[in-house]
């Protein structure tokens, strides 16, 4: 059952993380909750709110271009009708790469998962 | 409910940080999960588990001193036995500061709130 929560929610992901790649941030919003809650290391303070994040992301509509990433090592954590997806992620853009940290709160709702809250980060480890 | 369940996770998360800007990180230990999954941004890759999590703050034991912090807005999205404590913190030391954006997630077992996740980062907006 777990296991079957955790490709759900993956599969959720990995969608909406195909068509942000294509300047397309419709995939997230359509899958974030109404309080869903939000971090990027751009935004000078958390974000409160899907009509917070729609603005947000329509000031980048059609701006982000990814030439592929890797998701890596995704985990799932199941806690009743909460889970909690957490990843590393390479974006490649050209011959240049970002590291990222991801955590993705999905709530389900009506049988339908959505996301309550979002935290992206930049990997700053140098080795 | 939901806001008694808001002030104990707050409650729980500001004994820690007071711990933790005394360069004592046992604070944080003492309310993780075995199954926990940590990010910062000066690790490589996702920490996961308890043990994990043990050798990374034993290796900074003594070494954090924060003179003083500003717990910014916290959040708490509560579902079912688990919460999603979200929080901008400014830390303090000397002249300096760090903006940070925080996330916790808390999971009750035996009526006891268990960290389940946590990521730090660094808040990068520049204004």
């Amino acid at each position: 059952m777990s296991e079957d929560i955790a490709a759900t929610i993956i599969a959720l992901e990995r969608g909406a993380l195909d068509r942000w790649g294509k300047g397309d941030p419709s995939g997230y919003l359509e899958i974030s909750a109404p309080d869903v809650v939000y971090f990027d290391p751009y935004t000078e303070r958390r974000l409160d709110g899907l009509a917070a994040l729609t603005r947000l992301y329509d000031s980048i509509r059609g701006k982000v271009r990814i030439d592929h990433d890797e998701l890596l090592d995704p985990s799932v954590q199941v806690c009743g009708d909460a889970a909690v997806l957490t990843f590393n992620l390479i974006s490649h853009v050209g011959d240049a790469h970002i590291r990222w940290n991801c955590t993705e709160v999905y709530r389900r709702s009506a049988g339908r998962w959505l996301i309550i809250h979002t935290h992206w980060s930049i990997t700053q480890h140098l080795s």
